[in-house]
Formats: structure tokens, sequence, C-alpha cells
């Protein structure tokens, strides 16, 4: 038996992916550019085994034996498998994998937690297989498994770039900056209570791609310019620049799923309290972007040396929910909407670590 | 003392006016087109009186009295004394102006006034003022006054044709199809409660305008082709073609607000449930249209041969509130979040009445 561990952030992007030219191979409508979150707060870590003793490939995720069928697992898979191949024929390739997976934050914070799930799944079996290959080639099997995954293997600002090629080999995540570059961006995630089943993303992207008008213009003209300024932004360290991207880019995501037929919402009116609070925050200058991924759930970028002025802001509604650690405002207008805040800030990416998760019975 | 008495509507768009480009004379980007509300349900009654003794030109609105002293209303009320005295210079254009107007519903219900208000108002000086103007004319008046309100003086579907000029000559309210055409098309509108102040219209539009990408795509590719397709869906009373366009044209109208910066939300939690109503009602074929205007409130247009359809589901949830007269259905999940509704239908436009509104001491 092999084995091989390793353990991967989750991201959240900043210029959004939304509608994908290429549903199989995952091949996205416009590039995205997204901050990878500390795993100290957020991660998931997994355990590739492969064993001759094992008769089928299996997936304990949290626990639970879940299923690797999946035309899009198979895919990667698949893949991984004959890069092993290629690089030594031993067998290894061969082997049935026994993958245990394990996220250190509640699934049902409603955060994508599949983005961290494949690139941990990929980054694993790469590593078990020994492959040589660098993050960007690696990005593109974790693309297939899904697409925001990609962006999760590496740490700092990162950059998905769709690419133009049919078979999609031009479509990867590479590296704007690395966390060195702006050590200091933080973040809180508001967690928003909500009981109601929001459309899945895959769904929704399909329904925006083939029904939204507006969708089109987007994709065409403003994302690519939105791309390349959110990134000088970011070289730059501008915060009020990317602040203000990240927050358009947001809106610009969530219009074109409410031109979408039928409208499509994931914002509620919560989603619209925490965008007021940012509002209020950076009623003098820019000092923090709200952004909502596919659900209510608000995540705010800010400088470490604003975070007084931007926690306490929240903390005023929503200071006696869980998450806050140590730190302590006041609260003057208490409402309710939020279950629980993450309070974290830019990470690395994907890494092999020494813990192992053993086998469940 | 002469003086004359009219009523006038309210209209709501089923393709939205949303952007000026040019905002002293209300001159929109965009054609739109409305259905004109019946009057017994809502209307504005408006008495104009001129005489040499009155000392200065007086608005009594819903008993109050309120300035005249607006730009635009001073800009309406020039045109007006100026026809009057190309048609007939007998010093009665001159004679100070006092004005009697009346709502038959709440101001507080947030339906939109003052196009109802700026159609009675015009209509009634140009009596008084034995203007042979036709509606049209008197429309490019009462757009100066208020842009939808120049919609509000036809009854039936309307269109205003945005127009070139700069002068705005050619930006005029046109008379689509009368009430004859299509009377069985009936309207229930939801009165959300709201307690939060929208963003006013012309502000909400000015920050459109100046800050949505996805806006310029809205004026230039999508509304012109739309406008057509609803004109022909309205000739050919083809309400599942009408419906959809409606739905559409209000979604991507919200679409544009999101995508301003700061970005304007109009509908709440409440609102997406009434387009979900809408949803449902529609699952099998489609027989109600959901519509927004620059508010949380609903409008839902239906043909009256789907009237217990469309009513029966709305009054699952929202059966208890006012406004349902001798209707009933059963309530099978109430819900808060309306104040009232309000049935009514496809109405007449302007008309010249007999009751006369006495001016209060």
């Amino acid at each position: 038996m092999i084995y091989s561990s390793v353990s991967s952030p989750v991201n959240i992007a900043t210029l959004k992916y939304w509608g994908k030219r290429d549903s199989k191979l995952n091949l996205p409508t416009n590039s995205s550019i997204s901050v990878t979150l500390s795993q100290n707060d957020l991660k998931t870590t997994t355990t590739a085994y492969a064993s001759s003793e094992f008769n089928e490939d299996r997936l304990f995720l949290n626990g639970k034996l879940e299923s690797l069928d999946s035309e899009r697992t198979q895919a990667c898979l698949l893949d991984l498998r004959t890069l092993r191949k290629q690089y030594k024929d031993d067998g290894v390739a061969e082997l049935k994998l026994t993958i245990v997976s394990e996220n250190n934050f509640p699934t049902a914070a409603g955060l994508a937690s599949s983005a961290a799930g494949f690139a941990a799944l990929i980054y694993s079996i790469a590593k078990l297989y020994d492959l040589p290959s660098d993050l960007s080639e690696l990005s593109k099997i974790a693309r297939k498994g899904s697409g925001s995954a990609c962006r999760s293997l590496f740490g700092g600002f990162v950059a998905w770039e769709m690419g133009e090629k049919e078979d999609g080999s031009d479509s990867k995540a590479v590296e704007i900056a690395p966390i060195s570059h702006w050590p200091s961006l933080k973040a809180i995630i508001l967690i928003v209570s909500d009981d109601k089943k929001d459309t899945p993303s895959t769904v929704g992207m399909q329904t925006t791609v083939k029904t939204s008008d507006l969708f089109q213009y987007r994709i065409r003209e403003v994302v690519p310019k939105r791309f390349e300024e959110m990134k000088q932004a970011i070289l730059d360290k501008d915060f009020p620049s990317f602040a203000e991207l990240t927050m358009k880019d947001s809106n610009s995501f969530h219009s074109v799923c409410l031109d979408s037929y039928p409208p499509i919402f994931y914002l509620n009116d919560v989603s619209k309290h925490c965008i007021k609070i940012v509002q209020d925050i950076n009623k003098e200058e820019i000092i923090a972007a709200y952004t909502f991924d596919a659900g209510p759930n608000c995540v705010v970028y800010y400088d470490e040396k604003d975070e007084d002025k931007v926690l306490g802001e929240v903390y005023k509604y929503y200071g006696n929910v869980n998450g806050w650690g140590n730190k302590k405002y006041e609260i003057t207008n208490e409402r309710s909407g939020i279950n629980r805040v993450i309070l974290t800030s830019i990470g690395d990416g994907v890494k092999e670590i020494e813990e192992i998760l053993s086998i469940p019975n």
C-alpha cells in the first residue's frame, strides 16, 4: 500500500466564473480571478491510497462512502493514471484507489467545497503517482472535475485563463501574485441563514448562457477589460481599484443571473444588508470589497490595517454570532439573518502534509 | 372663472423606460410599451381653473397646497400657455391657474402616481384652453413633466417612441391598440409592505446610465428588438409571447439596476416570492406575466379566462389582505409581506368628466 496526504484551500473569485463553453471539459466562457483563502480557517484534507488489495476505487468524504462514478471524476482519474503510465509504467496506475477526504468547515455553511475538494483529490493522487507535472498542468485536470477547483492549486492571487483551444489544453490556472506579494489581505465571510436550496451553479450557468441577452455582452466586452484591470490592481496593490472591480463584477454576475429566464436569484434581503454595511464602511474611502458566489453568503475583502473599521461595522449588527474569536466591538443594531462569521486571510495553495487520514472501516 | 375637469389612468410598463438621454426634456434612452389600467380602480381626477381673481398659479394635491415651481412643471405650463396664445390670443393664457387634483388610491401604496398626475394636469389645462392638439402632441408636453406620463394619455396598449431629435419633437406616445382590441386583459397588483425608501427613479436612472456596463447593451441591442416583438405579440393577442417578453424585460431592467454602481435593488424577498407564484401558475402554460417598476410591488397581467387559476394561486398565500372584493378561494399557505391587492383590468385613457373638484379654502 502506498499513500500520499495533501491539504487544499478554498478560493473565492473576485472576477467570477459563470458560463461554460464546453460542459464536458469544463471550459469557461470567460477568464476569472480569485483569492486563495487560508487553510488555517478553511481547508480540505485528503489522503490517497493505492493498493493491490483494493477491489474498486472508493471515496470517503467526511467519513461517508461517496460515489466516484460521475463522468467528471472519472475523467480526472483517467488523466492522472495516463500520466502515471507515461511517467512510469510499473503497474501503480492500475491499482485501485481509496481516497479519504475531510473538510475542516461545515459543508452546511454553503461554501463551495467542491473547489477545495477536487484540488485536494487531484493533488493527492498526483503526489501518490509522483508526477513531475507543474501546478498549471495539474490545474487542467482539476478543472475537468470542478471548474473553479483549478484555481485552488495555487496560493495568493490566481487567474484561470479561459484559453481558446477546443481540447481545453490552454484553459488553466496561473499565479498572478503569491501570498507574499500582499500578505495583509484579509477576509470576513458572513454565512447567511437560508433554508432554501439555491439553483446549483452548473444548472444556473446553462440557463444564463442559453437565455440571458446581457450575458453575451458581459463575456465579450465587460470581463476581458476587467480581467486586465484587476490583474493590474493586484500587481499594484491598489486596494480601492481592486475593491471597486471586485464589487462591480459581483454585481455584474448577479445581474446576468437575474437576466436569465427564468431569473436566478442568489442574493436575498440579508445579502443586500451586507452590501449596505460595506457601502457604509466605504463612505469616506474604499477599504472593503463585497463579493457573492452562487448563494447568499457575503465575502468581504479588506486590508489588515483597516481591520477594526471593517469588522467593527459588521459587529454592530452581527456581533452575537459564532466565529468572532477574541474580536470584540460594540453591538448597537443587532440583526438576525447571519448564522456565523469566518475570519480569514489570503493563503497558500495545495501542499503535502504529514497528517494521514485513515480509511474508515 | 373658467374650468375643466378630467380624469387620467395609471399605466404600467411591460417594456420598461429606464434611462434619460436628456434629463431636462425627459428624453429616454429607449422606447417603451405600457398597458393602461382601468380608472375604475386607479385614477387621478383633476379640475383646472383659470381666473383673473387668482394671484398665482396653485396646485392642491389631495387637499394639500403643493408647489408648482419645479422646472418640469413650469416647462409644461409654459408650453400649454404658448399653444393657447397661438390658438387664441385673448388673455386666457395669461390668467393664473388653480389646479385641484386627487388620487382615488393611497399615495402610500407606492404606485407611481406621477404618471397619472401629470397626464391629468396637462389634459385638464389643454381642455380648459380648448386646444385642438391631438393626444400624441399633448404627450410631448406630459413627457416633460414626468416621462411615463406621456403614456397615460392613451388607453389600451401604448408605445412611447423614443425619437431621435435633440429637441424631443419626435419623442411621443402613440396607441398600439385600443382597449377594444383585447378587453379581457386583467391585472392584479400586489402591494408589498416595505418601510424602506426606494432609490427615486430619476436618481436611479442617472446612476445606471453612468455606471452600468450592461445598460448600453440593453438599450442598443435588447430593447429595440423586444419593442418590435412585443408590439407584434399585442397585435396578435398572443398572450404567451406577450407574457414572456414582459417578464424578460422586467428581469432585464432590474438586472441593469443591479449592475449599477452602487447597485440599485428594487426587488426584495417578497417580490421574489411573487415571481415564484407566477412561475408556479405558468408551470403548464404561460397564462400570467409579472412585472416590477422601480419598487417591490408586483403587477401580474393575465387574461380573464384564466382568472380563477391566476387569482387562486395568489390567494393561497395572500388571501387575507384587503382588496379581494367578493373573490374567494382557498388559503393554504398564508404568508406575510403583502399589504393589499388591487384587482383591475386594461382601461381607457384621459377623459373629460362631469365631476368638479372644488377649490379647498
